[in-house]
């Protein structure tokens, strides 16, 4: 059994990966592939449970220190109990956020270093990284009114920060894209949801021959 | 305000850390200091949360490395709501476990190595050691017989572990008082709690002229 792929997709809010998730699995079904869609904070057990932390109580419940703690021990669980698993049973393996969402979102106003998000990642997940992210891009005022159409009761701690705080995210990951460019596709995330997952299919034609 | 004193106690089960904690504090206090007695996994409002999905659920529940990461969350929310504040407000702390049990309990086994316990205390909380460390020691057996006679309501996932285990856990602590003498103080814990209080004082004797 041939190991299978991992794939995340990351961005800022409002640029429709989970819409994009959910139909590139399907697409990927589609071609007979045996697929497991997930995300993040959570995707297995003690994950959610790790969710359910992150995600309610004051914006100021957790210190930056402890809530980049908090994801790595959720993304530790989730690496262990359902995404290698998955990948060795050679399942491929479409994560809504991973890895780059926490350095790009922990790593905003300087009080952690990127260094310091990947040496939790190497201790806790053993460094695993996606054979390829997809990085879904929109122009940042377009992307902001996507995120304030959302229903009231989706906002949560993370989503309700603000526009600077969004433009400093796009520019990170734009910064990871350049640094990775054998791992990161940027994807033009404008158009209809079909356009968006046919470059999505597009980003990944090399394995789908 | 001169800075107080960050004083943690550690040792395997049933050597009376709690106990001993409790009765130095009491002493500290009677000698007119403000003292702020706590513990670990906890001391804080977030700590005692995560504490929560620590200490509940299958033995199994978390891998190693996820539980390394929650506990190291959870130190960095007790050292930057409770420790750091009353350290910088005079007060002398009294903490019931540190981030050595750390090192101890989840560097057995070797699947982390000390170096990740403390790349993971180095991120969560910028490093922060006790200015001095009391190790409470027994003999394995009898530390043992006194652990087994404890209610059994308070017996939990980590203080259900083996004899090999605390054996383990007892080298690994020997190991860092070896290595840090400036630090870690031992504390023979044999014989009555006002016996072992006495030594505990006599530990501190050069702060408390």
């Amino acid at each position: 059994m041939p190991r299978g792929r991992f794939i995340s997709l990351e961005g800022g809010e409002g640029v429709g990966k989970s819409t994009q998730a959910r139909r590139l699995a399907a697409a990927l079904q589609r071609r007979g592939l045996d697929v497991v869609l997930t995300r993040e904070p959570g995707g297995s057990e003690g994950a959610e449970a790790i969710r359910g932390l992150l995600l309610s109580g004051a914006a100021d419940r957790w210190t930056i220190r402890s809530e980049a703690l908090l994801f790595a021990a959720a993304r530790a669980d989730h690496v262990a109990r359902t995404i290698r698993p998955a990948l060795e049973a050679g399942q491929w393996v479409i994560c809504d956020r991973f890895l780059d969402s926490s350095r790009a979102y922990q790593g905003v106003g300087g009080v952690l270093a990127d260094a310091d998000i990947l040496a939790l990642h190497d201790v806790g997940s053993e460094g695993l990284l996606p054979d390829r992210t997809l990085l879904l891009r929109l122009p940042l005022g377009e992307s902001s009114a996507r995120a304030s159409l959302r229903d009231e009761g989706e906002a949560d701690r993370i989503g309700g920060r603000e526009t600077m705080f969004h433009r400093a995210v796009a520019e990170a990951f734009e910064r990871f894209a350049d640094a990775e460019p054998a791992r990161f596709h940027r994807i033009d995330a404008d158009g209809t949801p079909e356009d968006v997952e046919a470059r999505l299919c597009a980003a990944l034609a090399d394995w789908l021959v």
